[in-house]
């Protein structure tokens, strides 16, 4: 299964993401996904060093700019 | 909803974007985007730590800059 | 207007550019663009803190290392 | 060999993989690849100063924030 | 004329160019450019605070992590 | 001679290249370069300050996160 293929798998599963930038961690769940690895997030809460630092709800994420996508067990 | 579909959604509404580099989050209207996530703003700050750094007026930010986009509320 | 027609509109005004790297703010009189947003300026100053730290002349802009563009008025 | 017939040849094989942000080496077992080297990892660990940090199982790797591919001996 | 327009009518002449990464300023005659501006860069020097640095003879440029092209009068 | 058949031609030999991230110079014989300028080097090692740190041997490098591509002499 290729990379995205695998993204897309989660589509209706929580996703954690890494990004670039000054955001830590971000977890949601993952409503949509293209071909760039763009994710739209929903219920999406920042999380650093394991606890939640912010909720950010609707979230659109570039997907150049992220670093690694894990699912959530 | 693709991410973009998503992003396109809210022409018209504000947005808070989280850029790379030294800007922190900018808020505006959205006037226009296209497939590469570039935006167009409108009456737009710059906003850090919840204050109002800056009034920037009418922006044009980079797509592959953006670390992500949120609808505000 | 999309983005980047926004872009094409400021040919032959000055505009200031925040870049990535250790460059700050330019301003310059924007002489073209293309689809990527590379920029060609003329007359361009780089500015610190609200002050002009070196004048550069003509000045050609990556693309995709640009995080916003401000029309100046 | 091109690059991307080389990291191909590493599938189902253990690999380590220097991001760029914070994340520093990740190793795993290169379950996929595309020709952006979007990579999928399985049983998936990070290592910083030769010592396992976390094991982060399933993840996927935005090819762009790759700096580098090695195949583990 | 184009933004790589420009840059090719430098080829031949000495050309200032800022990256990103740890690299400052890097000074050289323009040997060639591509639409991506990728540069091959001859008897290049390294420049910071005004001072050279280094002599790096023959170097090929990644076009991406190229901030701005200055043509050197 | 265009950038990348410049870095054609040096197919075979030793070559020094400037990373982004934490990595800083690696040096391996260039076994093979695509278009995008990803690279495969064979004995390959880390360089900082002119001293060898790392032996890494077999390495895919994304060209997108090369800064510059030298011949080592």
């Amino acid at each position: 299964m290729f990379p995205t293929k695998k993204v897309q798998s989660m589509i209706g599963s929580r996703v954690q993401v890494e990004m670039k930038g000054d955001v830590h961690i971000l977890e949601g769940e993952l409503e949509s996904v293209d071909d760039y690895l763009n994710l739209h997030l929903l219920d999406t809460v920042e999380i650093a060093n394991g606890e939640r630092l912010r909720s950010l709800g609707s979230v659109v994420l570039r997907g150049n700019n992220i670093i690694l996508i894990i699912p959530v067990e």
